[in-house]
Parts: structure tokens; sequence; C-alpha cells
């Protein structure tokens, strides 16, 4: 089980109440009572814990793990062990995502405001939010129902947070209009200046940013990512959006809606995504260009062009997913000539 | 305009005002009087606002502007809609940031201390500075006149700041000196020990890192940066240098003038860039090189050698420029071939 | 010498006392008298001052040091400028470290809660422990003896800190187990959600993250880092492992001892490393790879598939050295005929 001094477990449930939650099918018949305790990965697994298989890769471990139950994709369902519930889901994933969810519950944050953390007169802060110890919120800040800003961060003047909305430890947010359920954690820089000085021959002239970073509902920022606003027109990012560590958005990008940002990703000035879009880790993409709906970028690619809707690019210079494996294979044959 | 809750409009001004103050031509007759309230971008400036073209990409837009007066290059101009007043410079991005400037003056920080601020009484502290709430200071530092140190900030023991230094909000300093008007933008680590260790079948030993940290007038370091004090000598960063958020500078790294270090960037201890060097996002080099005055190094590229003043190099590994695209011309036939 | 503002220096120690703490041969007769007061670069020491010589690129500005003394390799002796006291070894780094530690020994913390630190009265504190202004401390949290925790750091609830752990300025930590004499340097996240969630029509489901950072003894974690804790299974660093500033860990991820992992490097989830693995700067690997122990992976490499013990990569995608220098040779081969 998860180490009882960081986590609490709820339950228990049967495996009839966990179908229930999940919308998975329970198969066969005589586990609706089964007692689960828990949820654990398919090694640990004992036979009152719920486990999940969501990656062929891990097969081997399935078939030999002692875990009472466990959500499957019903073409999988046949490498079962003996005795163990199935739980048959398309989605396995998210079934276990809505299980754990159950064992694991989020405590609301316990209202208060610590004594040592710095509240200016004029914060507007909402019921039910806690404000952990050092923190500092500046004048006339707007915090919503049920927010937690932990301990050391730091929000600034005029900064209005929705309700529900988490800042990590030492998190620093300025200029920002922050919607509902959001989670900055740890170490995020938002609002910041943007990178932004025209060239001249005595030295670069700073170009003040005028805008804000507009975050929209249900959004995660990753540890230690930096924001920075808008020059003039805001940087946006939209609802549902999951963004990773040490990811870097640069000011006036406007991102779509549940789109994934992997970390390390960077993104430019000005350039905007719809929604959906995928980027893989350490992905790069230079200012003012637009990416398609649903376009996936991959690990590491250097996108220097639109992309359009859909499709899939890779490499760097970043290609259409075909023709970057097509250069790969070709200059593969290419060498092993040379080498002959 | 912007969002009064962050910032404070200035002016107006008139029309000739700001060609004065920007040193750009009022073109045509009869606007010199034209009352000027904001900036804004070209997309949404009003009549009564001054807006600037300086991608060629946006000159559609331009077209349709409703903007009252807007900076262009003369060969622009013509593009320009009816009864906009034009003001013409080969600079109109530079002469857009004079502008902003009038409209938005970076209000001087309100001097005092924070009662929650922990200053060491050792600290001497310049006329003017402001310390933000929980910003803590350590013994012996110096602070010249006009300091901003933002909430929640760290300067350790001994470190020297210039006249007019910003620190942001949760940013840490040690074992530094630092320059006038030098801008530390929030979450910036400067001064902590380089990556120096030596091998041993025992493990690493730690090589003790003796250098400091020296910044040097009008630099900015952007957000969640890191910079390494030296092994023994000095770190080093030169007047007027732009670096953006998520760089690492390694130790004993020296960078000239001016240079230009897009986000995620990466320079390995050691490394000597001259004046006037560009990097972009993303971009790797090694440790021991030298960079020589004026050179450009693309984005993601990833640089093992040398490379002379005034070069261009792309790719990973890096190629001079004409050889980098000759590459990617000749791997995209040969794969088109192999596909044929 | 190193900046009395920041260092103190120890010593003076003769020529024949650093042979001894460091293993060294002392070359010649009539040295081992020779009082050396500080240790200094090549270029800069004086007659009373070692220095060490571990490149070749710097063997010139060898043969012209005034250092009095100057640890090398036997084989580059012959370079060596008259009347130096040559320290033979074929470790000269590793030297020079050990001898740099002897004149510049790390205080340890002196002990004590600074008024401003916010300590829960359920932390169990070791003795010796030093606790820096506005730290904060959360509840049921344990730290070893001599524990340094710096300005601004946070230390989450039940976080186990082991003996003489030092964590930096503005760092934080949660859900983590960490060894003894582990450094975390300034801004490290430690402990945070792993980016885990499952797609969903409707929006992601976030996935609990229900294990921990395990940190083992003698770890280093850079300035910046973030280190995610597992989904269920831990996030583990093996002992002796050091890693530099801006590096990404995600959830589950194990790293076995003594590796070496350069800036800006990111790892995905619940990959393996061995032991003595090394990634170069901005490396980046794909998730739930094994990589085996004493692999080396290049600077920028993206590691797409598991690597065998003992073998290098490099490039992106990433092959074995010899077909990466054989791609990279023939792809210039082939752009320079396209050219002719």
């Amino acid at each position: 089980m998860a180490d009882p001094r960081f986590f609490a477990v709820a339950g228990p449930f049967t495996a009839e109440e966990i179908s229930r939650r999940t919308g998975a099918t329970l198969a066969g018949a005589g586990k609706e009572k089964l007692v689960l305790r828990d949820v654990a990965p398919l090694e640990t697994a004992e036979p009152d814990q719920l486990s999940f298989l969501d990656n062929r890769k891990y097969a081997e471990v399935f078939r030999q793990t002692r875990a009472g139950a466990c959500f499957v994709h019903p073409d999988l369902a046949r490498e079962a062990p003996k005795g163990v519930a199935l739980l048959l889901t398309p989605e396995p994933y998210r079934a276990y995502a809505l299980a754990a969810q159950a064992f694991y519950p989020e405590p609301p944050p316990v209202p208060g405001v610590a004594p040592s953390a710095v509240v200016d007169a004029t914060v507007d802060l909402g019921e039910g939010c806690r404000i952990e110890a050092n923190a500092v919120i500046g004048d006339h800040a707007k915090l919503g129902r049920r927010c937690l800003v932990c301990a050391n961060a730091v929000i600034g003047s005029g900064v209005v947070l929705g309700d529900d909305v988490r800042v990590g430890a030492s998190a620093s947010i300025s200029h920002s209009l922050i919607g509902n359920r959001v989670r900055i954690y740890p170490g995020v820089r938002l609002g910041q200046d943007g990178f932004g000085f025209a060239p001249d021959p005595k030295g670069f002239v700073k170009v003040p940013q005028l805008g804000r970073v507009v975050v929209h509902d249900d959004v995660e920022i990753g540890a230690n990512s930096t924001v920075d606003r808008g020059a003039g027109p805001d940087t946006v990012i939209g609802a549902g959006t999951m963004i990773d560590n040490l990811v870097q958005i640069g000011h006036n990008v406007q991102i779509g809606r549940q789109c994934v940002l992997v970390s390390q990703t960077g993104i430019s000035g000005s350039t905007k995504l719809g929604d959906f879009v995928m980027i893989g880790g350490q992905g790069g993409l230079i200012g003012h260009l637009n990416i398609g709906t649903g376009a996936k970028i991959g690990a590491q690619a250097g996108v220097m062009r639109d992309v359009p809707a859909g499709e899939t690019v890779l490499g760097s210079p970043a290609f259409p997913v075909r023709e970057f494996h097509r250069q790969v294979a070709a200059l593969r044959r290419l060498a092993k000539q040379s080498n002959d």
C-alpha cells in the first residue's frame, strides 16, 4: 500500500462497487462481493488489491500477478492468471485512475491562513482557502473558494485565481488570470516579462510587456515550468491542457484545449496551438507558427514551419513522420554501404 | 489598453511628441497634434492608439488596422490603410519599444523593508531599496541604490548588487557580484556550486568550487535559469547580455557583451563566448569551446567545436549553415529516391 | 586566492603534506618543505600556490605557469616549467579535488533554528541541524544530524532526511525519503505528482501518484532540477549519483549508483538506468527503457530503445557510436557530392 506517512487510504470497496464507479465490466460470476482494500502495481499486488494492465510490454508480469482484481483490455484478458477478477474495459488506465481516486481521494484544503503568511489587507480571499506558512499575497489579488497556496508561494498584485486552484510551494504568479481547478506545481513562474527587446547599437531596448497570462479551467502546469506574460496580447492556455515540468512558454503563445506538453518542451513567442496538440519531451517550436488541431510533435523535434491539423512531425528540423522515417532509413543504408 | 489591474498608463502624447522621443519621421502633414492615448497590437488598436508593423507576415493585418498611428519601415508604408499616421523608421520595433516605455514607464521601487523580511544587521543597503515580504539577505551583503528584492528571494552572505538591480520572487543568489541595472527574474539560481567532481572507485570526489559569478551591467537573466559559480576562475556574463528562461550556464563560462541566449540553452563549463553571440532555443554547447564574436548558433544546435567569429552553425552535431542546408536537402533527395 | 567574502582558506600545507593527503608522488628532492598557501588555476597561480593540469588542451598554459607546485600526469611531466614542484598522479583532477578540500574545508552548519523559520511541533530534528530564515518544515518530518536547510526551503509533511543533508535555498521536498550526505541544490523540486493522467473525451482523468522519491546516500541534485514521485512504485536515485541543473526525472524512474546526468537531461517515466550510466547535456530518454550498466548516452541524444551495458549511443534518434559517426560522415560526403 502507499506509504501511510504520505497517503491515507479510503475504502474498502467491493469489485461490484469498483465496476460501478469506473464503468468496467466485471467478468465471470461470483466476484461481485470481492473486497478490495487498495490499488497496487501488478508486481506487488496482493489478493485484496486492485491493479491494471495498460501496456502490452508488461503482459508477462500480468501472467504472474497475485492481484485480486485487475482492469484489462478484453483483448488481453486471456493472459490473466487464474483467480484474478477481471474488470474489462477498453481503457484500463482511465478505469484505474478513477479507482485510485476512490481509494485515495484528495483531501480538501483545511481552511486557514498561517500566522507567518503575508496577505495584503486588500486581498479578496474566497471561503475555505488555505494559505500556508510564509506565502505572500499582494494587494488586490482575488482568490476563489477552497484555493490552496502552499508554503513560500508568491501571488502578485491583482492576480485572480478561480475556485479550487492549487499553487505549489515556492511558485510565483504575477499579471495572471487563472481559472478553476488549475494546479500550479512547485517552482512554476507565471506572468513575468517575456523576452522582448529591440536591437540598438548602444544596447538592447527593453519592450514593455503589457499583456497577461490567461489560464483556463482544469489546466496543470508542472514543476519549475515558466510561462511569460504577453507583450501586448495575452499568453493563453486552454482548458484541460496538461503541461509537464521545466516547460517554457513564450509571450503571446496561445495553446488550445486539452493539449499535452511533455517536459522540457519550449514554445517560442506568438506561436498558436489548436486543441488536442501533443508535444513530446524536449520538443521545440520557433515563434509565430500555427500548429493545427490534433497535431503530434515528436520528442526533440525542432518545428520551423506550420503543422497542419492531425499531422505528426518528427526530427530536427521536423518533417512529417513518414518522410522522417524514410530519411532515417535511407541514411542508415547509405552509412552501411559506405562501410562495406 | 493594458489591464489596469496590472499596468498604469501615462500620457497622452501627440504624434509629434512620439516622433521626437523615438526618432521616427512623421509622414504627411496635419497629424502632428494627433492625440495618442495608448499602444496596442495592430488587430485591436483604436484611432487614439499607436501600433507598429515589424514582421512582413502581419502586413495583411496592417492593411486593416484602425490604429491612429503606426511605426512602419518606409518599404512597407504603401501597405498602410488610409488615415493612419505613419511614423517612418528603419527600426519600427525599437521605436515601438521607446514609445511603449513612455506610455508605461516602470515605476521606481517604493523604498522600504517589509517587516517579515530578514535582513542581517551587517547588510549595507543603499538608499531607496525595497525589500519585500519574507525576502532574506545574509550577512555582509551590499546592495546599491534603488534595488528591488521581491518576495521570498534570498541573497546570500557577501553578495554585492549594484544600483537599480531587480531580483525576482523566489530567486536565490550566492557568491556573486552583480552590476547596475541587472534584472534577475523569478526563480533564478545564481552562484551555487558548479558540477565538479573527480571519478574515484569509492565514489566521486567533490571539487570545491572557489570562484564567483560576475554579472556586468544591464544584463537580464530569465526565470528559473541557473548560473553556477566558477570552480577557480569566475563565471562571467558581459554587459547587456540577454538570457531567457530555463537557461543553464556552467562553471567558468565567460559570456561577452550583448549576447542573446534563447530559452533552454545550455552552455557547458569553461566555454567562452565573444560579444554579440546569439544562441537559439535549446542550443547546446559542450565545454572548453571558443565561440567568436557575432557567431550565430541555431535553435537545438549541438556545438562540439569552436565557432569562428561571424559564422552561423546549425544542426546536431552543428555545421556551418550552408553545409547544414546541403545535408538536409541531400538527405531529402536520397529518401525520396529510395522511395521511388 | 578565492574571494574572502565568500571563502575562508585553511592551511598552509607543505608539499609533503599535500602528497600524503592526496596520494600523489612528489617528484625530485628538496621540495618536501615547500609551503603552499592556496590552490589556483594555472594561469594565475603564484609560487606559494598549488595547481593542476588535467586537460592536454591547457599544456601551453602549464609550460608558463608560475605555480609553486602542480598535480600532473607522469606523461605530461616533461612539459613542466623549471622550478615547479611536480606532484605526479594518474588522476590529477582527483588529487586536486582532495587538496582543494584541505584548503577549503566545508564548514559544518552552525546549529540553530532561525526565529522566522516555521518548524512544526511534531518535527524530529537531529542534533546539530541548522534551519535558516523563513524555511518551512511540515508535520512529522524527520531530519538526521547536522542537516542544513537553507533560507526559504520547504520540507513537506512526513519527509525523512538522513544525516548531513543540505537543502538549498527555495528548494521544496515532499513525499520523499532522503539518505545521508545528500545535497539538494537551490530550487530543486522533489516529490511532486508525476505527469499521470488518462485520456477521456470530457478531459483528462488525473491518476493519483501514490509512490515516493527515494534518494540514496551521497547523491547531488542540481539547481532547479525536478524529480517526480512514483505513480505506485517509487522513483529511486542510487547512491553517489550526480545530477546537474535543470534535469527532469519522471515518475517511477530508477537510477543506479554513481550515474552522471549532465544538465537539461530528461528521463521519462518508468525508465531504468543501471550503475555508472552517463548522460550528456540535453540527452532525452523516452519511458519504459532499460539502460545497461556503464552505458554512455551522448549530449542531445534521443534514446528510443534499450541500451545494452557498456554501449555508447549518440544522435537523435540515438545509434551506437560507430554507426552514428558513419552516418554523419556519409551524409557529409553525400552533401559534398550533390554540391560538386
